[in-house]
């Protein structure tokens, strides 16, 4: 499994995504599941992936292939117009490669399936942000969604849903996003850091903030342990439940 | 989907069961998903199911039935010596009516599976919790792990893992509890209110705190508006992520 979130605040975009893949119990790899898109001044594009590892794989490399041709004729990453149309030329990309591995023989079409969330800015365009399903199809966030979460997502739903909020700053978007990954990973195996993170302000039109957090990160463990105690005293701080009037 | 949660304390055993059923999303109903059975200054046993409904249902009313039975030669709940020999009936009882439905014709037998939580406490012996899977096998708390979900249990899972403690009062376990089904709630429509409950006083031998919490519960509400304003201090109260040094 994966997690990886997408979040669009009203300051710009966040991504945070894991690195765990795991064939298995007993087959375990750390994989970079974010791709970066960048022609400075003209667009950032940011994709994230979870599910079969040889189609997200594929999907990045022949979108990658694909911007560094020299004809004009094939859409890529660096021609699109909008980020509607990137998000079509992703999911596109995302259904004729599963369409490739299941015509290869293989009967467990299930198994290549892969969901996607992109995220980024395109010249004047507004900051958008999509979740890509295998079949194809993609949903935009808007101010009543406005994140997505794919792979294994339910453990780290509720502090979201809970704590976001699209004024908050970059700095609590990554805290909250920490937490959500700790949450992840202190109850499955199936997710792992290092955790890959982008921080995108609207307008930048560059790269923003990226980088990698180990598990032995400073801020990470502080976050983790923080977070075990100030749970404690947010339990404590709750109105005593009385047991005499039931 | 169901969420159901049983606990080991220092001090008893608290239960909490949703009542939420679904057959699909548009065919939604309410039914206990409790059950106690009591001899008082003898045994207190109680029953936590998940799964399907003609199957959990079919238990306990066959369960319940053979508790009257004047015969002596069927062990039943009333009968058993120890809390071991009452997990080992109710898994019996759970293989013996997943097999009778499955041998009635239909194919997929995994809509007729269960997963069960048994807590209790009988005689001289100390109050145990167990788990028992539709394979008729079980396994019990230990303080490794000393409490049981089942159903939709993610969403719930992290503020147990960490907020858990053998040592917490029946007040603050039963604000545990809450806060736990109403993240669950919040994120999943399977899970629903109301919430039935039974705490259970190690020692006691008589039926302890039992009651159903609505949705329109004063406490709860309470519980939950204060515990998004508590989280987000708590969230505050985390030391600043600082970007720039990454």
């Amino acid at each position: 499994m994966t997690y990886c979130v997408g979040m669009k605040l009203d300051k710009g975009l966040v991504f945070m995504s894991d690195t765990r893949t795991n064939a298995g119990l007993d087959n375990i790899s750390t994989f970079k599941k974010m791709a970066i898109w960048e022609k400075p001044g003209d667009r950032v594009i940011t994709l994230l992936s979870s599910g079969n590892l040889a189609t997200t794989q594929s999907v990045v490399s022949l979108l990658e292939e694909r911007t560094k041709l020299k004809e004009d004729r094939i859409p890529t990453l660096f021609g699109v117009p909008t980020m509607f149309q990137a998000a079509n030329l992703v999911a596109e990309t995302l259904q004729e490669v599963i369409a490739v591995h299941r015509e290869g023989g293989q009967q467990a079409d299930s198994q290549f399936k892969a969901t996607l969330i992109l995220g980024g800015q395109i010249g004047d365009g507004d900051p958008c942000l999509f979740m890509i399903y295998p079949e194809g199809n993609f949903i935009e966030a808007s101010s009543d969604t406005p994140f997505f979460q794919i792979g294994e997502t339910k453990y780290g739903r509720p502090i979201l849903v809970r704590a976001y909020d699209p004024e908050m700053s970059f700095e609590a978007a990554m805290n909250l996003l920490l937490v959500s990954f700790d949450s992840t990973v202190k109850a499955n195996l199936s997710v792992g850091a290092p955790f890959d993170f982008h921080v995108y302000e609207t307008g930048a039109l560059t790269v923003g903030n990226t980088g990698r957090i180990e598990l032995e990160d400073e801020h990470f463990q502080n976050i983790a342990n923080g977070w075990g105690a100030a749970l404690k005293d947010a339990l404590d701080s709750l109105p005593d439940f009385s047991l005499d009037n039931k």
